[in-house]
């Protein structure tokens, strides 16, 4: 092992999933481009996303209480990154996608991407530069092409992540080993 | 496009990091494999991770304030595997690693991870099956050999994330373009 260097503070999750976040703003369908999403809850299932509240985006969610969460395939990519530097407030992205909805009326899914979550707002909380918002999900959308033993399947949905602050964009790699199984030979050496 | 189907609720972020949470715990170190993680604001940076309130970890958390968040390489794929089913409650895991510190005298970091984040407890919000922990980044750590012009290098540093509920660890794939530029020459077709 080499030496350890201090790198700072500002350091991100290596590495973030890529997302899409649709909300209603305004009345119009609107979509922006958020790596900062984690699931915070079990049961039952709550996902948080945070957002720089200078952003378009949390007028809407904070307004109709409701978002969705879509996961774009990497064939999405340049689209992806234009709804994460092109502002609602300027721009109308309503056009971009085909949209659909489940049971929320002001959760906009988008119809290219192989996943779909819709979620409404149960919390907000506010941070000194962003949002978190807290949805409980209502409902998830796939399609049998990405799925195997009727589970959505990374493999064929192909999604992407990235890294800041090189400001990359990857594609998942190869299949590593079983969560909670390939660890159980594992004896301290 | 195919037909979209309804796939229920319990759905998690596709892909998520695979993080080892280190902290102490009735006086000893303790790790514990987190993918329920994300920066939740941007300036100063926080990071919020979720843990399920059953585990050992959060005991820890709450009461020395503290946390670090290290990123595993896949080499190290087995024993991240291991602090995941198995609890500190029943099992020391304190030799697992060697272990360093930073300004945070009770967020041990993992010499072996080719990142490390030491973070200060600045909120811990409750839900109804986990913890959110919000911390705020104190330090991050890494070598030279994991960076590439001052920054980590996700090549370098060859994290692995995972999927539930199908359960896979994944690497990361190939390079596939530059976040908040490869959109540029989008136009809506």
């Amino acid at each position: 092992m080499g030496e350890k260097i201090n790198i700072g503070n500002n350091v991100f999750v290596y590495p973030m999933a890529t997302t899409i976040v649709g909300t209603h703003v305004k009345g119009k369908v609107n979509f922006m481009t958020v790596g900062f999403i984690s699931r915070v809850n079990s049961t039952p299932p709550l996902i948080g996303i945070s957002i720089a509240k200078c952003h378009y985006t949390p007028k809407g969610i904070n307004k109709n209480k409701s978002f969705s969460v879509n996961f774009p395939s990497k064939e999405m990519m340049e689209v992806t990154d234009y709804c994460g530097f092109v502002s609602g407030a300027n721009v109308d992205k309503s056009g971009l996608f085909d949209v659909f909805y489940g049971e929320l009326d002001t959760a906009p899914m988008i119809a290219e991407c192989p996943l779909n979550l819709e979620c409404k707002l149960v919390k907000t909380l506010e941070f000194p530069t962003n949002y978190l918002f807290i949805g409980e999900i209502a409902g998830a959308y796939s399609e049998e092409q990405y799925m195997t033993d009727d589970k959505p399947d990374v493999v064929k949905m192909e999604p992407l992540v990235f890294t800041m602050t090189d400001n990359r964009y990857w594609t998942i790699g190869e299949y590593a080993g079983k969560v909670w199984e390939c660890g159980k030979d594992f004896r301290k050496g």
